[in-house]
């Protein structure tokens, strides 16, 4: 370490590993030398442990997303006619709303800036699912997601690697070292790239459940709480609902097949879980960016945001009216025994999707357009022994007897008058203050 | 990772992350992986972060030891006619006891292998001490030290890089990542290293006070009552003795100057503190290797000890009858009043020595053989003020003023009638059971 260096490492490290708070000058120090190599990569995970396990106050996480934010370039929407307003998930199974949402709410007069990143694991990503449209393309420059932002409103790209480098590095890190379920961490993660972005407001959709990365609702209330106030005191109006992840969003979970669904609520129809969170979120961002007095139903079942849809796709290379692929290969998974569906568990349909060819496992993995899990009966159906449960589809058919392995548990039939456990799909709504 | 590996390293830290027990295939594999570069510096980091604010139970702390031990070679004393006995010291300022010892020890028929190290910070290093002497060499092989301890019974060498590899690499790893400070990694550490060694019964010197690792009594007994566990649970006679380092030990902390006080105990003079310490250490010892009815501290008197220690000295290139280095530059400390020494602090004599050149910041640094201080008011001693209380020694004069400022707040003098606190150099011994 050169001896201009402000701080040792090791003493920053001690500070955390002894429950003391990081100084502002600890912390702008570590994060700026890190992205420099100076702070190792054993060190700062070292930090990343202690932090985890003896946590961080608000003062420290806001200096730790400011540090963040700081290591790279920030975008300015200031530029638009438009105000802007952003939605962020925390991940999970059949999580397609970011699609026919965007449009949605670009329809009345509202930029929606939306930087998508790819999946990993069971979660899908957004931009895997936009490039099963022939031709879309996620990789923009800024000029163009500018431009795109001003005419149409609605913009899903790759987010630029100038924001928040910070991030890239320690996320890498933190995915390889057991620290990554941090929720200082996890927050500081996902608001610095968003505040970077310049967004004027954001809403925060934590998912809660079995296919989430937050398991039960006080760690999710915790990192949506956190992440509120993150956005808050950096001048982002930021609120968050708090949605049920026990249970797949609509009926797939795949890349085309998500898209192929989205459509159908862009077209006025599609599964009522996915409209009611679409619906629910727009009213939110709307009210974020001060459109009030307006229905976003509306505009879902009289054509408007479907024009926006198409007029976003087409800006950006793809064909909105080519047919999706389809994949090769399918198997049903039945039914065994009459009933009613209490359960359908949200990871396990992941893991299968994911298992079929939908996710990676690795980054440098490609995923199967087609792959993916399609639901026939969702909690309260009424079934009989014998009809289709799910259809599995893939290219590659060697890979169903993995994912059906996936599936052993993943769904429980209660005798006939049961009922599923009543869970709301929005479970709560965390705003400033 | 190959796929051929048994576990995820992740899946390691997440169990220790999450306040669950290490099983034995976790422990040896992660220890294995590590060794052999598959488990990551940042991984292995986290790890320890985890250990260190979540703990290790003793069969947890056992095992990683054994791990430790299985990465690298055991030594093998059964061919000798002697039985064994070691000794370990924590390490503080002035700690020159196992100079005489070893030879004292071996005077009754044990044999003692001490296979010691470096000083880095301000404790001092067995090895740079015996240095001093002409001629004297630390490397020998183990062919040299077997027959050295079947001729003579003593040695004291520089240890093998075959013994616990895999703790050279954790131990760097640790002393850059803030993890040092973990009483399951200390006493695995140290003990990985002693049951390889293969000595049959084992005495540690915990050190507790200012110039010691362990600050205060509960820590140290945490430590010293692990290690007794370890080395009872391997098959290794092990006792304890807490000693006190608030103060120095002796009347000099540097190179050649412990030499010297070490040569005036195995005289028959020296410090009375060093003489308490080195027989209390060679009863536990000799009790240790069964050795019974004999009295150590008549060896000092008698000269056998003393030629234990000029053939321990000649075997290993050195002359026990040469002059020792004298350092060139000396300065005064002044007693700044008239008083009662009541306090005389281990850390600031052992930083002024360190900063005289007696130690090393790096592990590259050399050490001068003759720097150092010596006291002249120890604790409990009346001075006049403007007498002498310590003699600077130093080659390169520049070093005098930063070993005066850690020397600013190292004394306290009181008024005449005062007495020190009542502190027992041995404070405690802690027994297998």
């Amino acid at each position: 370490m050169s001896t201009a260096e402000l701080f040792d490492a090791v003493d920053v490290i001690r500070t955390k590993r002894d429950k003391g708070r990081l100084s502002d000058a600890q912390i702008d120090w570590v994060i700026d030398a890190y992205t420099r190599g100076v702070v190792a990569e054993e060190q700062m995970s070292a930090l990343n442990m202690a932090i985890l396990l003896n946590g961080m106050d608000r003062p420290e996480i806001a200096r730790w997303t400011a540090a963040m934010i700081a290591s790279g370039e920030r975008m300015d929407f200031s530029g638009l006619s438009r105000p802007t307003s952003d939605k962020h998930s925390t991940g999970g199974v059949g999580d397609k709303i970011t699609l026919p949402l965007a449009p949605l709410v670009a329809v009345f007069g509202v930029a929606v800036p939306q930087l998508s990143g790819r999946g990993l694991g069971h979660t899908g990503g957004t931009l895997d699912k936009l490039e099963s449209i022939p031709g879309w393309r996620a990789a923009l420059s800024n000029a163009e997601m500018l431009a795109q932002l001003e005419s149409i409103g609605a913009v899903i790209c790759q987010a630029g690697s100038g924001l928040a480098p910070a991030d890239r590095k320690l996320y890498a890190l933190r995915d390889v070292t057991g620290t990554v379920e941090a929720i200082p961490l996890i927050a500081s993660s996902i608001m610095s790239k968003k505040i970077a972005e310049g967004t004027g407001s954001l809403v925060l959709d934590v998912k809660v459940g079995s296919g989430a990365f937050m398991k039960n609702i006080d760690q999710a209330t915790e990192l949506a709480r956190t992440m509120v106030d993150l956005g808050t005191d950096a001048g982002v109006r930021t609120v968050a609902l708090l949605t049920d992840m026990s249970t797949p969003l609509g009926l797939t979970a795949g890349n085309a097949l998500e898209v192929r669904e989205s459509v159908e609520v862009l077209a006025g129809g599609g599964p009522a879980d996915v409209v009611e969170l679409t619906v629910a979120l727009a009213r939110e961002m709307l009210a974020g960016a001060g459109v009030t007095g307006v229905d976003p139903a509306d505009a879902l079942v009289d054509g408007r945001a479907m024009d926006v849809w198409k007029r976003m796709i087409r800006a950006q290379g793809g064909d909105p009216d080519a047919a999706l692929p389809w994949a090769s290969e399918t198997e049903l998974v039945l039914a065994p025994a009459d009933g009613v569906v209490v359960r359908l568990d949200a990871l396990a349909v992941g893991v299968a999707a994911w298992r079929l060819g939908a996710g990676r496992a690795r980054r440098s993995d490609t995923v199967q357009a087609g792959a993916g899990v399609v639901m026939h009966a969702k909690p309260g159906a009424l079934v009989r022994a014998g009809e289709p449960l799910m259809t599995l589809h893939t290219d590659t058919p060697e890979r169903f007897s993995r994912a059906r392995e996936a599936l052993l548990d993943a769904v429980t039939i209660a005798p006939e008058g049961s009922a599923p456990p009543r869970t709301p799909l929005i479970l709560d709504r965390i705003a400033a203050g």
